[in-house]
């Protein structure tokens, strides 16, 4: 599709499609397009798994010093077990053998890359698009773990994460990247193109976001955060520097995130847009910040940094489903719109009592969604009526399965802290230990 | 100007100025080249978009704790700004039609790779010289944040931040890099030499520093820093490890600062090239650490970690005018002399009651100046007084413009706090919040 | 030796040797090649050198507030005297000449790549695996300080990371990577097969590991650590965030360390060992995380960050001896193993009154020995006995070495601060200040 989409803008620009046998570039050989195909799934996927850092600062940053230990856990675990998961199953199940509306194996993955060098069909490395596509699953599942932190224990969510990358991304993700119905020639023929989603607003961010919103609405909030009067108890995070250095982290990996899912690195064509790609990234994010720093300032009258943090992050989310064909200015915008909306939608969510610790519903489900349908508006070839069917299924189905294995959890082993033990905080009451032992509440207790 | 010097060490080395068609080394195709230069811009722009993080991380780790987040926000909020503007018109206004003294185009930035691919001439792609050169105007702009922090208001620093991103730093930048009047004929009958500044010790250092040296005396130093009877008083900074991560980021992405700063990756020279930057890089940055340990204990009989921090970034800026032609015990001796410098320019501004947070002046003014004064010592082909000439100029335009700028703020809509904001912090004063809500004062006022 | 595993894998996929002179892949030229291997030696550089932050981070926050500043200096002003006396002769007594048991050379380094490439047999820039080597020698550096904080003095602690990096560390390494005698025929005649040490297990892990154990024994446990009944006194960290990051940040730049050990990037059979190297190192990590918290969960009925964080660690050390030869299941599974034996060797070394404040013996000693073994499970090519005699012959060496050094020390400036000195901390009596002035034990001294 990104082929596509590029020989179109050369179209426009009025060059033709002979770029690649233009004689004026001497060919890229097929040995050094394997190499350097693989080296962007690497580079890319070192970028992604770095943002697992980000999603762990972002949520230490944003929760309270007695819940920072437990945060910390569940984000270094959550990856550990969504990347277990993804090699035990999850990958075979989203790419291997797709037939009908998902995949059929559920297999263990090891690395084959003879009979495709053999057949002289390769272009690139097998362990480096696994490794790409690892660090993806794991980013869906750091998604989920901000929403419901402070009150959720821990196993039951560490569940939760294996059910999620091991089984519920993997069967949306086959519908699209692994070339299931959301790609077909019938969802063409119906909806006027295929569904696009370049990055993943939809199938990383918002399939996080959905499953997030149901944990949010299944576990409750937190105690004392709605009054009975409907006032909204503010519950500050506990170190902001470090929420800051968590955005930064991930601003800087999303590079990998949306960049190296162009897929291939080896043709000028494919430098062109990855560059492009991350000039119009980075664009979204800054964007984003901008119009949530300038919308915080005019509504609440002063600049709220969280806001500013989210709106970085809400313009990312914004453009990952179609960083490669807006122009700079229009991805700025994008971003922007991306940014306010989250201004507006935090406390909305606040209003119907669904609490969201960080924010990241409205970061990454209200955003996937605003991202996936705004590809119709710079992309020609992309009709509305299919971003919307493609962002309704997905929805739906991980809503609904969100919902099943979140209801069997609570209803089996349970999935909240007792009231006594979050008032206590989650470090002490599952980990007994404190990560800020001797400041604030900590420093009173023990003597050096 | 790279490739010459290249050359003039193989020259020396014995071996001749045939290196590239060596019947030895087969030669890179067209293409190949236009991905690998690409590549290189790519990789050296998210490591250089990271330093962002670092400012981000070094400042708030140096000023106290009721101005942290206020200073988070500013480091977002520039960054954001600062790509913004450059989009709009700083791109062009550098590197656009450069006729005289400086461009002549205030014009918005679009991705145009056709022409250049349909004519054969184009190495690189457009997007990825743009987002190379997008990170720099930030890191411009994030040298000024530390300087001014504490005092000043949010919303004019930003207008600062996006006058110096737009105007000031490309119309400097253009007469250097924007192939201008430094590098001009004219010039070089006239001073004997170029200016030099490879990756930017003067261009994007001293201007940042000159730009922050002007704000810091004009908006005057914190409340209560100098005594009546000219004693300081220390302000300490609320988180040490926050300002050595902050180092450690900026080290870490001074590799994609000054290596990428080849501008080319694709031949055997400019790796070679590349591998000994990334080597005086990290030689000049010990050399520079090791030499702040070894004065400050010398002279004060304490080691002191922030002039440790800072001498690692002198180290580091000393040597960005000139990392590729040092060996590299050279690069590690221009780098200490960097770090030894920056321990007593901090106090010499103390002395003078210019109120420098985090040192920034004594960092990236007087090393920017020193680094590329000493790019005459190790470079044969560049005069002394080319160096001085460029320093001077861009120095004394630097300061007319932003004091012109600061000015104009000072007597409109006012830069600094209140003397109540500033002793209540900029944290509660503009953004009605706290970074460590539970620590310190925080935590006597919260209940949790 | 890589390419032989990779060739050997390949046989027994049953697609022969003949891979790189298949039709279907055009091959490398010379030039590309070795613009893609040194890229490989500069990214790898830079993902190993922020490691760095990652040891910094890690032990910023397992060590007590008072002693954090101190730490950080120690992380910056090792990385920098690492890397200085590697240039001055660490690398030559490494690589250089190594004739008989150990180099002859004690000289500085400097690159030259003319003689190479006018003969035609460069593949690198000299610059880059230098800079490569450097980092590398820097990790070692590392893993001491962590171990011995809290109670050594700053200066005899630089010393000896000076002579570790420039003399004790390039002899052992100048044994297996500088070609010595762990490669040599009559070792493999001796013991069946060469001793394989892909990335470092033990020549760097171990290394730094038995360096620490013995600092650690004669340095003696932190005040109060072990009382006369044999009760361990817990001594909590001051800050889990930052130590969660700093684990982040070592798992990210890991896939530098493991990755680019492959020494070639080059061919379709470097990028898939590459890529499977990738793929090795995130599970073994994936693998160490989870079981060290299903472990602690066991044993102590509470899921300890810390361990998580060190059995992360773990499985890292543990794959670092062979992350070419397994396959994903099987690096989860020796990363797992790693993940336990950190759970049990914590409370052993406790036992035996060692005091290792962030467990750096029990993650790089323990884990280090046991990877190195495991080499014999997964690559039949090499024999157990092998791993062992290398194991040995390393420990013996760098015991003897380290105990030397720090003896000397010991008896000569002394190595340990007074006792006062320690229960005030080591910021206040080394350096004169606080990490964290305004919050903890700070917050009652100082006014704002």
């Amino acid at each position: 599709m990104y082929i596509q989409s590029f020989s179109k803008k050369l179209l426009l620009a009025g060059l033709g499609a002979g770029l690649l046998s233009a004689p004026a570039l001497a060919e890229v050989s097929a040995e050094t397009a394997y190499i350097l195909n693989s080296l962007l799934f690497l580079i890319g996927g070192f970028l992604v798994m770095w943002m697992a850092a980000g999603f762990a600062m972002l949520e230490a940053g944003l929760v309270r010093s007695k819940n920072v230990a437990d945060i910390c856990v569940k984000n270094v675990a959550l990856y550990a077990i969504a990347c277990i998961m993804w090699m035990l199953m999850g990958y075979n199940l989203m790419y291997q053998d797709v037939s009908g509306y998902f995949g059929t194996f559920f297999s263990l993955w090891s690395p084959d890359d003879s009979t495709a060098l053999a057949e002289g069909g390769a272009t690139y490395a097998a362990g480096s698009d696994f490794f790409f596509q690892m660090v993806f699953v794991a980013t869906t599942a750091s998604i989920v773990s901000g929403t419901v932190a402070e009150r959720i224990k821990l196993f039951p969510f560490l569940i939760f994460t294996a059910i999620l990358a091991g089984l519920i991304y993997p069967i949306q993700g086959s519908w699209e990247w692994g070339g299931g119905w959301l790609n077909s020639e019938g969802f063409v023929e119906a909806f006027g193109s295929e569904f696009a989603d370049f990055a993943g607003s939809t199938l990383v961010h918002s399939t996080g976001g959905w499953a997030a919103l149901v944990g949010a609405i299944i576990l409750g909030p937190r105690l004392g955060r709605y009054s009975a009067d409907g006032k909204v108890r503010p519950m500050p995070g506990s170190s902001l520097p470090l929420a800051t250095l968590g955005t930064f982290i991930l601003w800087f990996g999303w590079f990998g995130f949306n960049g190296a899912s162009q897929l291939a690195m080896a043709s000028a064509g494919d430098s062109i847009a990855i560059s492009n790609i991350f000039v119009n990234t980075n664009m979204a994010a800054a964007g984003g910040a901008f119009a949530a720093a300038i919308v915080t300032k005019l509504v609440y009258k002063k600049v709220d940094l969280s806001m500013v943090l989210n709106g970085a992050l809400a313009g990312l989310v914004s453009i990952t489903a179609g960083p490669d064909t807006p122009l700079p200015l229009e991805a700025t915008l994008i971003g922007a719109v991306g940014g306010a909306l989250v201004v507006f939608a935090v406390p909305f969510f606040d209003k119907l009592k669904i609490d969201d610790v960080v924010g990241a519903i409205s970061v990454h489900l209200v955003c996937g969604i605003w991202g996936t349908l705004a590809v119709a508006i710079t992309n020609p070839d992309i009709t509305f009526m299919a971003q919307l069917i493609g962002v309704l299924a997905i929805g739906a189905y991980v809503v609904v399965m969100s919902a099943v294995v979140w209801l069997a959890l609570k209803y089996t082993i349970g999935i909240r802290l007792s009231d006594e033990e979050e008032e206590l905080g989650s470090d002490l009451a599952e980990l007994g230990l404190e990560a800020y032992p001797e400041f604030g509440r900590g420093s009173q207790k023990l003597s050096f």
